[in-house]
């Protein structure tokens, strides 16, 4: 447990006393109520928390639902979310701040309880969504200044659940993008799912040149799971290229090896398991064996996409820890190569790409 | 072995002597005649097959075909199935009664045999296809009326074969089905691949209250494997959510890790590994764990889709029970919390969807 | 290791010395360069060469990039080259002649270093794009007779590359293709890509009665992985079912699961795991064993797909034995069955669809 970990891509936590179907609400990506007769301790991601937090607030792994959470309440959410913060070991936390709710931890708060530094991720839509006073012609304009002014070390976009990931690859003209802008503010903005737009965002994104971060793979309902396969970006990627600015495609799965097929055909492309290793709990070792199947090891990053429950970034660590050194023994490796790779996926990649220092 | 099995998708079974070419061509999905030089002995589900089934008959495991099939005619047909059926262990199984075909046993007499409870699946497009003089605008109320008929406790659509699960969400207008049945029965009925009927018969079936099992993945040549992806059921998924009736999506493979992601998603829809934890013979353990990786225990539901023979009961059954055991083993689980998630997939989950009683 | 191999998929090597970045660019399908810090050796491949190759040049297993390359220099390349070969223990090895270059030996130079016989795979575009003094209404019969007058036992082709794997199935007609060939002509012939073209070629292939080998699933930066899935190739395999001529689907992954039910599902339709068991390294029995879920044993052919390295033969003929006999250990299988499957993969198969004689 000496490495300390860069987790690259990961959201706020609840700071407070949090009732029982709420805290088992974060332990899905379904947004709706559970079926009836079925909870969603149920689950790879509750056997993970069961299996990783008791211990670190006093208890034996595996015990129960009721019986954790007791015992945070009788600890406080304030030395529950502290003792798991710490317990992930992570140098440094890139925060995702695209998520807002009451009650969340503000990530210098975040931060300091896990003892960790942190930087902002900044998702263009909601700066897209944010925009006052433009207009269709200078929508472009004002956007590029609006991303420009943030203080991100990198962007984030959420384009897999807005249009879906098969965008044509060339940069929209400035035609395009005051039409759709138009029409876009002429229905009174909102929610932003213009795929002329979307693109424009990229684009501008990556012309900042910081690493753009870009959901594939499952998530909430709200994704149509075909459509968000990162394979689809493939136009895309090609026809970013040029710039050379990472783009790290997040969670992947189902699709993570197509994930990492990119990550090695493209020099600027990276790929990420950050939603997917919590998530499937004790397959975290066949997940990511699968990943370095075609993965470069210099191209694979790890997250927790932690939100919600300081739980999510310890299961993401551990899951993480134990899933690299049981890829390593099925593989016969020696212990020090093991351990290398695991610095690189775990924060030298990291910090190369999104230029930390350590 | 004492977890009694709810089966909630599977077909009759053979009662006579079996050619042995008959008793290969059952070892397949396909309709072929197999390869010059190939045998479908000679696969995963064939190992299973010699794995589970030698034994049950009084011979020693991994017995070769010939030596199988020559103790198989000597016990005689009827021994025979009697010990595999009563070997699997299923304390109700729940037949789809739209594949016929002679010398196939009745449900009752495949239930005796098996010493287990049954109920009826009824295909609707088996039904669709039987009615009797309807008339393009009559066609809607007479299929509604024919599928109220039933005795099921579960309808199944085969849709995936017929016109592939990429469908519009909604329900099609009473004049485009008016007009999609003057085609159909002007063309003098018989096999029914219309979309917009199809599209009628799954909102027809589900607006009955009765679970709707929704065949997905792979199965025999005459399905095109990526239109049978079940994450292209999303749109259609989205829009019968408000009915509230479960929707099962069966086999999967070899996306079961999206329907996987569909079950936890969305609270009306269910995840089935029949005939896919058959044909993987000793991949079993991984390609549950792979549907485990999202789909919430109380949603994925065991069955064997056995068809023809009853040692594809028997495989399984022994497949799911040896595969849920490997994987609890995998993640370190308690064995009381392996059983527990095993009765849930095994059986609970099944009753609480199709209101049996145990 | 008494098994000798058909390698029914192969290239040529290089027969000098190599500069540092030159061996390494062949451990990876990118054509770029390395992304700034990341080396291709720092993969699964590259550590299959490290676990396999070392110790047939004097080393120990895992030795670092440098000191292998050192070795192998302090060897000299034929020396190196010809233990490597060797060591990979092929009896027969089919060369697709399609890539070409400098310092590649030639197909009977390198079977006699790897003590093997050889035979000729063709590449259909090549012999298209190498047609001379051909007109638009010429071009499918001087195809044709190209196509004929090669020694190839057997073709192959990278349709996966020029057009995606989504082609009608039917056969073109006589004015399509004149037609299309006019286009190519009139626009100066070279790369070949277009589909009415590549199906005339690919229907021409098997009218000649040859196997036809066909690229699926992951390459260089030049294939969009989605559109090589086998899966799309459905109406195709089954247009062409009535020939009879054997269409082997080589690699497949991350798809290798849709190209061994096609295998199951066609009985002329044969997968193979080439370029795959290779690159995924400690992964191979993983995946080997997600293809055998559905590929009948009779129905899976080994290859290398090997390129410019002797290393890449010796790592995919160990990648290959090690991961059948992972497999088969994890099945529980008597090691007298998985011995008769290694040897159907390894030899048997491809000796009765290329009609070779042992």
């Amino acid at each position: 447990m000496t490495l300390q970990l860069v987790d690259h891509h990961c959201h706020a936590v609840h700071g407070g006393e949090l009732p029982d179907d709420v805290f088992a609400s974060w332990l899905t990506e379904s947004d709706r109520s559970p079926a009836a007769g079925t909870s969603p301790w149920d689950s790879s991601l509750g056997l993970a928390v069961r299996r990783w937090c008791p211990p670190v607030l006093g208890l034996e792994p595996w015990a129960g639902p009721e019986a954790y959470l007791a015992r945070r309440r009788e600890l406080g959410a304030a030395a529950a979310n502290s003792r798991l913060l710490q317990a992930a070991g992570l140098a440094e936390v890139l925060v995702d701040t695209g998520l807002d709710g009451p009650g969340l931890l503000a990530p210098a708060d975040l931060a300091a309880q896990a003892g960790a530094g942190w930087r902002e991720v900044v998702r263009v839509e909601a700066v897209a969504e944010r925009l006052q006073g433009t207009t269709a012609e200078h929508w472009a304009r004002d956007v590029a200044a609006a991303l420009a002014a943030t203080g991100a070390t990198a962007f984030k976009s959420v384009a897999a659940y807005r249009c879906g990931l098969d965008l044509p690859g060339e940069r929209p003209s400035p035609a395009e993008v005051a039409n759709a802008a138009g029409d876009y503010l002429g229905a009174g903005g909102g929610r932003l799912t213009h795929p002329v737009l979307i693109r424009q965002l990229l684009w501008t994104a990556l012309e900042s040149g910081r690493p753009l971060q870009l959901h594939t793979g499952f998530g909430d309902p709200d994704v149509t799971l075909h459509r968000a396969d990162p394979s689809l970006l493939t136009p895309f990627l090609r026809a970013v290229e040029p710039l050379g600015v990472p783009v790290v495609l997040l969670h992947g799965w189902p699709y993570h090896r197509q994930a990492a097929w990119l990550a090695q055909a493209f020099p600027h492309v990276y790929a990420d398991l950050g939603l997917t290793l919590g998530h499937v709990g004790p397959a975290a070792p066949r997940v990511l064996g699968e990943a370095l199947e075609l993965a470069p090891f210099g191209k694979l990053l790890f997250s927790t996409d932690a939100y919600g429950l300081a739980e999510l970034y310890l299961v993401g660590s551990r899951n993480f820890r134990a899933a690299v050194q049981e890829w390593a023994g099925g593989a016969h490796l020696p212990q020090a190569e093991a351990d290398r790779i695991a610095r690189l996926i775990g924060c030298e990649n990291a910090r190369r790409v999104y230029g930390l220092t350590p």
